[in-house]
């Protein structure tokens, strides 16, 4: 049985994805697995995948949040495919989902989530995704990080702390 | 972990429920846990909270999806507690999670989910439920079931056929 | 200019639908233009596009809220389409953008309407739709009319109470 | 009756804002009434209130998707309101009901919406409002505009070319 308590981490990036970000993700769903957290994402491939693989390679549980009309649709290491049939809507539920967010790289989906979880008080932490800004001055709402290890201990640290 | 193959069986059923449907409810929970399927259901009291509390009993998997914002409303036999903020659209997303449906009760809540899960051509098992008919004429679209160990061999047995 | 004070009554139905049930529409869309009710509807075929054609013949307006990701799939006489690529969860945004409804036919997406609508105390008229049943009880919340006038009229008066 | 072949903008931006934006947004709603455009926004207040007023006072359209249950929610310049009870899932359907999109001011909302647009190739025209550089290299995604009205040329002219 799952234990209540646990944290529920997002990991959050593009369906297709360069081979470093796939390496960044992999660590980072590696790294989930040891310290416990559960991992939710959306389900696809690219960083979605290879997060989900680093997770099951730890014996981590995966969840995913698909956009379409079935589960098939989901990448091989989601464990528990949620069908939403919701297309790109379904990216709200990822980042509600979750009480901290990982992003990692740089595609417009990921950017629709980074909003959703800022508009919503989820801290958003990232490795090599977007930064922001607003009339010439410096966003800094996401937490940047610099190697997988101290996105996940930060996403847990803030996790625990909401 | 999870298994991949494993049936996910939604329960739907009112918010708010008679003693008569609350066992009803806990016992389909147990029969599920016991037949190695994940329980998957919107989350909150009456139906949903018995048939959790059943599921769990026996040491199975319970997935919420809840309508509101917080993670705190899923009852707390609630293992995968998924947010989506969607109000009571996440009703087809309850529906589109499930290989098969159990509805017990009749709340409209759960007319709108056996209204999805038939227009998606997913089978819905009644106990103590709905009936339907359209200009007079019966629609037997509903599968009854007379106890929940029939079901659940139902639910089960749909839900493999697809 | 649209005034403010409009009534919103939506025309809900299959896609596909008899000769018989688009008679039924486009009488019922004629009727709400004539007495000055905007039409809200799925946008798409069947009763969908009889309502709106009978409605657009009398000069009235009408919004078709569209389940897929693109405006073209209304059918031609929606002047409002809104795109929602929620699939059919845009069902509920159909019933909640109402004051009353008119159910025509039975599709299984129009039974999820009904739901949808009672469980948010919405007037639900009905034309040769569903009946329902629960427990061996017949429910009677599905307010029967014998004609589009009779329809169109208890639609608006149920709507004007609210 | 409205024509069936105007345009749809989409005005997004904060329901608080400053006075800056306030005028921005409704010479940009005045602009759109006169040059036949519909608008399109969120229903709420602040950026969204001021573009419908501005479209009023022109005698436009205009069209607000709210995030709640009610119609009452809407400002009082919306003259058609969807009511999809969806929470902030409704910035998508915002995004894809328009052609074009003109984002005012720097909200985390209108973040999420402008990454939905540009997921879904939406042109969005920016005044005020954010911009976006990933792995330190600016993306040019956002199309800047230095005033109202040149904002509603471009994006009627990229409206016109989809």
């Amino acid at each position: 049985m799952l234990q209540n308590k646990k944290s529920f981490i997002a990991v959050i990036g593009g369906s297709q994805c360069s081979a470093k970000e796939a390496k960044l993700a992999e660590e980072v769903g590696r790294e989930l697995a040891r310290q416990g957290a559960i991992l939710v994402c959306g389900g696809l491939g690219g960083v979605m995948e290879a997060a989900c693989k680093g997770a099951s390679s730890e014996g981590g549980i995966t969840i995913g949040i698909l956009p379409g009309d079935s589960h098939r649709a989901a990448n091989p290491y989601v464990q528990v495919p949620i069908v939403t049939g919701l297309g790109y809507a379904r990216n709200i539920v990822v980042v509600k989902s979750a009480q901290a967010i990982i992003a990692i790289g740089g595609s417009y989906g990921t950017l629709s989530e980074i909003g959703h979880a800022l508009q919503n008080n989820i801290p958003v932490i990232g490795l090599n995704t977007w930064s922001l800004s607003r009339n010439g001055k410096q966003d800094s709402s996401i937490i940047p990080a610099e190697n997988p290890t101290e996105a996940v201990t930060k996403a847990l640290n803030l996790a625990t702390n909401q």
